[in-house]
């Protein structure tokens, strides 16, 4: 019996490589949804490809191109109502939320209402209204899975653990490529300074976030949001190689890690095929997985304390955390806009972290909704974007 | 409701750890039963102070004493029949078996069969005779919980997951005092030598075991019969600062990993508190829990391959999980004498392997049961006491 796969955001890098999963394991799961944004001649070639029954585009105008093009019976949707109609009707045991920012927010909601397993990429999700989606689970029996290496690493060292005995959680961050740099160094860095990711490739807000540990930030509000535990128990290690993903230490003294080469087609695996794991012909050399080069005869593991000094989006991040309710939403959001201007050349890379908290201090402590978390986000873009301004004008830019 | 443990081995290095641990948890636990060996007045006070309904000890002879010792009503019995009762008859939840050599297998087996959990720090137990126990075990749902760091860990690691997905397992090892020597020097080494381990503080048989990486080819044969993997995908890694215990590698590429501060207590708190975990006030400081010193900003985990060349002990052990039957328990038996050998000074340490080679030799390939494994036990030690006397015939001595 075939998994039924539904993809929110079929097009971005985790939707094709979950389509590149699924292609693999045409045993164990089949594409039943597709919803993506604008790139149609996209779309339509994995709707070919992966014989989808059910399809949905970001704009009705392109609708109609989509069925022209796809066998006759398929049903092709659009808009909110399209991703509402693929995360919610097409008979999914899994939809794997991989869309940027908002969009998809009442979709997941609804498959989670409906008990339905949501392999979670859309970082925004957990961290803006982690806490609605986990609780609306808890209701109904679905299983949230991340898909990013650090929260299903985490995940994997708590399959079959007790929840209450978790003492403290350890994510691991690359450290990005300003781990060694000195603070001013890193304030005047330029764009192509930050995009050099020491390890992961991925898209240049996600890289950007990662050279400002921002990214690290939002995920130490993920883990709080999917694990239940508060922001003193969890921890950020450096860890160069990014080879070991996540610790958690249990309160009877012993931690569990979870380990892995840096390939998203692993968590997105694991969270398909959870409770199982996916089998693979493949012979895994242990010493190799462990990140040792060919012909090595060791390999090490170093972990630093990370410095929240030369990297103070993190310690915004733990303060949005601890503020709770819409200010991590501000938090995404106000970053969101900084990277943005940072990329545009319209900013220093050290101004980001002064409109992110920009942003944090006009954000009111509130009681957490889908409508409240939508309406701080648009707060914070506007404040962000006002300090952003604030900068243009100023000598200083 | 506290927990019944029966310790059988109450005066060892496990026994008196179990006793540490179930002292510190008085709510969680209540020790059922002893049995020791000849260590009396030790056995006494320990009946004593948690108060023990059913004790037992090796010779009848000092039944009497104990007996006049213990309050009224305490049942004090001896030798095979007094660690059959212990293990059955003490409506334990948990038998921690922490005997040396073969003298429990019968009284350990009859619980198993009783399916009462046990707590296997008997190494023997499960080198000889890991199948029969580990058969017995999934006909009656007894659970086999590993008291020993690196079987705890794998086995921490397998909770919850499915056990047909294990790529393969790693054992880690510390390398003993003589992992940076030339393999000359190793065969010379004297036995203050082999007694300066780095990281435990073990009793001498087991801290020469670890000099020889026999210890290590032990437990690969213990986790080949515990896991139902077999010796292929099971490998060793030195790690020498012995933080890491245990990697799995699952057959989707994700490795999981426990680590741990080289404290017996805590494999053995989980043992007796497993699926749960205990809890535990003490902050638990992740970094420091990594192995970090004090005020460091840096921690390091390295892994190098072993090296069968210079440590033969480790081959040797392959060899015998390779043959099955009951070439493990003769490997075991005769490294037990050429140990002795060593420790006495009338072989030198390059001696143990050629006399546990000998000795595999002459041992057929037979069928296991508890009584061919008895016989095998036998065989060889007479075969690598045989080996001894030529050696010391030898003017080579």
């Amino acid at each position: 019996m075939r998994k039924n796969v539904a993809i929110l955001g079929s097009t971005g890098s985790i939707g094709t490589q979950t389509l590149d999963v699924v292609a693999r394991y045409p045993d164990r799961f089949r594409i039943s949804a597709l919803a993506a944004g604008s790139r149609v001649a996209e779309l339509i070639e994995q709707a070919k490809r992966f014989d989808v029954p059910l399809v949905s585009c970001a704009r009705a105008a392109d609708a109609g191109a989509i069925r022209a093009a796809l066998p006759p019976g398929t049903r092709v949707v659009s808009g909110a109502a399209g991703l509402y109609a693929v995360a919610t009707e097409s008979d999914a045991g899994v939809v794997v939320a991989a869309t940027d920012g908002a969009v998809a927010f009442d979709a997941v909601f609804a498959a989670v209402e409906r008990g339905i397993r949501i392999a979670v990429a859309n970082k925004e999700l957990i961290v803006a209204a982690g806490e609605l989606f986990v609780r609306a689970a808890a209701a109904s029996g679905a299983e949230i899975l991340p898909v990013d290496s650090e929260h299903s690493a985490l995940f994997q060292c708590l399959v079959g653990e007790p929840r209450e005995r978790i003492a403290s959680l350890i994510l691991t961050a690359s450290g990005g490529p300003f781990w060694t740099w000195e603070r001013a160094a890193i304030e005047r860095a330029s764009v192509a300074d930050a995009l050099r990711h020491p390890t992961w490739q991925m898209g240049t807000k996600n890289t950007v976030d990662s050279a400002s540990l921002m990214n690290k930030g939002l995920e130490v509000i993920e883990a709080s949001r999917l694990f239940g535990v508060p922001p003193e128990r969890i921890d950020v290690l450096v860890h160069r190689t990014s080879v070991a993903h996540g610790f958690v230490v249990f309160s009877d003294g012993n931690l569990k890690a979870q380990l892995a080469p840096p390939d998203m087609r692993l968590p997105i695996g694991y969270a398909l095929a959870y409770p199982d794991r996916l089998p693979d012909s493949e012979h895994i050399d242990a010493f190799a997985a462990l990140g040792a080069k060919s012909g090595a005869e060791r390999v090490e593991l170093a972990f630093e304390r990370p410095d929240i000094e030369r990297f103070p989006c993190l310690g915004l991040a733990y303060e949005a955390l601890r503020r709770g309710g819409t200010v991590p939403a501000a938090l995404s959001a106000a970053n969101e806009i900084a990277v943005a201007a940072f990329v545009e050349g319209n900013i220093t890379f050290g101004a980001i972290p002064a409109i992110v908290a920009a942003a944090l201090a006009g954000t009111p402590d509130e009681d957490l909704s889908l409508a409240s978390v939508r309406a701080a986000d648009a707060r914070a873009r506007a404040l962000a974007r006002a300090a952003v301004e604030a900068r243009f004008a100023a000598p200083a830019k």
